[in-house]
């Protein structure tokens, strides 16, 4: 395992002699157990020309294919990793960040081949180091050119919604498994009735016998219709299409067909290149939700980054992107939330932009402190007992929900909207 | 989020009253900073039956949908959580284990949906759980019928290159990256006059314009011919598929008739759902590679346990899994990597069972040590420049791995044996 000191500087470049436009750049927090420079150009090496050259033959392949560390800080220096195997606790280690260009001529634009290279055995099992966390990947425009990105983006969205002017409002259908279709297409009614633009099945409902996607999706289609009819608002029922991979199509096809007009996908348990898949073929939203990503996320210093894994949902073409928010149920720290937020809006391309929903215990008071905190309209909240739980059913509920946002616009508080507003108050007393 | 004694009940049960063939048993181990009954009930609550009526109705849903705490044991007291955000440190903390039984009516035998439910936003966001890991799942055999699993098997893949009496010996080909298909075709024919069994891509190697997979399968499938005909031994060919979801079927099929005979996919990065769909439609041993496994398993205490993921490895048709080996290099407890290989062979119903290859750095002087380890000769050895770097070029690599063996079955020390063995020899000064 060591390397000559020519060797090392094989995977070392300068940035303004490389062509950015054929290069990604991987950025990792990483720890390490022997000297940093040698640990970041076995980095490159191990995730790219392992073996650079043949036996006898004089050639050298990393000009073309070799990684290369573009930047190199050294952030502060730890009595032991922060994580470890016995044999290397103790040992005094380098807390380092690493930006690594990576000619994409390696793969092409591929997602499991991209996540092979930055988050596969090459990065998570290099020589001496014990503590790595994938934070980021920057791809250059044209790089993007091969992807869609979200069909309707926040725009698309709210045009079919017509509404341009506040955040939006999901509803998780509660009881969220064991109803039959028909008293669950009531219970949505009911909640678009009361004001919810968008109902919703909970993540873990999906095609089943005892409710099968098809005739779920023919009763809550027309109930949608109904409801739009009856309040002269357009509505949104949005089907968990969730599935094996080889049933995706169909399933939207059974949704949309129904009555279904926007679908949801758990991204990570499914694959991310299926989603991509299903974004070429979808006539609806796409809505992402965030099954499995904790799992590599939340520990600070291992794994990856929760606002890549954003990045790249946005990437395969999700309208909507379902995120861990603010507040200790969702054990998320703040700032991790406003970059998950920032990067449904950052700058990629030609991608669109993609609405953020930060979930987690919400209700008609959760609005005003989301806005307050992202100063902007452009997201949504997504109640479960929030409005189904609510004392005075669905109706109620949803109708809390547009309560608890007419009181931040007429610039009232919460428990003063609430004294000739019975729905947000029966919400105060009930969630707050 | 608070519970009432009889609430937090209803997610308890005496495993001998539930008709156990509708449940999967899904074992965590978690840290909880309030009373671990009440944790565990959350946990049940928030992966199954969020809310279990309608308000206003008489009903309880938990019966048939809720998840059920079949067993917890508090194993130890904290002083602190293992990992926390700042708000929990310093709580002291439970650790416990529990095995949950989850009716599986609630999704059925679909992937997506069982991983939504043992580690989606339920598991992963519970009240009271700062600190979870996903440690297995375990599926009544009537459950597992609705899947294929390996089609080959230990056996079958034995079958094919007529080895039944010693383990397999993988190479994989280097320069891994940046050869055209010419001079790549020429590396695997040397390395299988050696005596390599199964040459095959690199992870990074897929299909891309500097070696497309088409004309790369067409020379190697040509070149293992020609070396079956000089040495009269069974080849294969291993080529790697891994891309977007949407070409896999038909780069299975683009490779196999070219001449590849087995085909590798990175099952996390591509998703175990997708390697089910190839699984159908495959006339070839599937290889799983381990890209992406680590940052959700290597974590002692968050996460998900690797042995679960070789266990679905299996489960959607792995006939063989690369998965990390004994070794400083692979970061794994020798333990993690026995209960992997383990995984490998255990009854799994109808299941076949599936070829481990414990991977790292691998050399001529590696399979005797993971016989005596592994007390088996049903796994293979994978070097890469073990092989492709030795002195003496490929065709030396490859034979060393047989000599390798030799030393084992007559019972002489490596050293002694390449006495004799030129290549033996050279293997040991370059890589022991």
């Amino acid at each position: 395992m060591s390397m000559s000191e020519s060797d090392k500087q094989g995977f070392f470049a300068d940035e303004s002699t490389l062509a950015m436009d054929d290069y990604l750049i991987f950025e990792y927090y990483f720890e390490s157990t022997t000297d940093p420079e040698a640990a970041a150009a076995h980095l490159c090496q191990e995730q790219s020309t392992a073996q650079w050259k043949r036996v006898d033959v004089d050639e050298d392949l990393r000009d073309r294919f070799g990684a290369k560390v573009i930047d190199l800080k050294v952030e502060s220096r730890l009595e032991s990793p922060s994580y470890c195997l016995p044999q290397d606790a103790g040992k005094k280690a380098h807390a380092c960040r690493v930006r690594i260009a990576h000619p994409h001529g390696n793969f092409g634009p591929k997602l499991p081949n991209i996540l092979t290279a930055a988050g596969g055995e090459g990065a998570f099992y290099s020589p001496g180091i014990p503590v790595i966390k994938l934070m980021d990947i920057e791809f250059p425009d044209s790089f993007l050119q091969a992807f869609q990105g979200p069909k309707f983006g926040i725009r698309g969205l709210r045009g079919m919604l017509g509404v341009f002017d506040r955040p939006l409002f999901f509803g998780v259908i509660k009881p969220n498994i064991g109803l039959s279709p028909e008293p669950f297409a009531e219970l949505a009614y009911q909640s678009w009735l009361g004001g919810v633009d968008i109902a919703k099945d909970d993540e873990m409902l999906c095609d089943v016998a005892w409710s099968p996607l098809s005739e779920r999706a023919r009763l809550l289609g027309a109930a949608r219709l109904k409801s739009e009819r009856e309040t002269g608002e357009k509505k949104i029922y949005l089907a968990n299409i969730t599935d094996e991979v080889d049933r995706l199509i169909e399933l939207h096809d059974i949704a949309v067909e129904a009555g279904a007009n926007a679908v949801m996908v758990n991204g990570m348990t499914t694959g991310l290149s299926a989603v991509r898949m299903l974004r070429k073929h979808t006539r609806v939203p796409l809505v992402g939700h965030f099954d499995f990503i904790a799992p590599f996320t939340q520990i600070p210093f291992y794994g990856v980054h929760s606002k890549l894994i954003t990045k790249l949902q946005r990437l395969v073409g999700f309208d909507v992107i379902i995120m861990p928010g603010f507040g200790d149920r969702m054990k998320t720290p703040d700032d991790e939330v406003l970059e998950n937020v920032q990067e449904c809006f950052k700058p990629l391309g030609h991608i669109k932009d993609t609405l953020p929903v930060p979930a987690g215990s919400q209700w008609a008071g959760s609005t005003a402190k989301l806005y307050e905190r992202l100063k902007t309209i452009d997201f949504a909240i997504v109640p479960g007992r929030g409005v189904f739980g609510h004392p005075m059913g669905p109706k109620g509920g949803g109708a809390s929900l547009r309560q608890g946002w007419e009181a931040v616009q007429k610039g009232v508080a919460l428990e003063e909207y609430a004294k000739e507003h019975p729905e947000l108050k029966a919400a105060i007393d009930a969630f707050s």
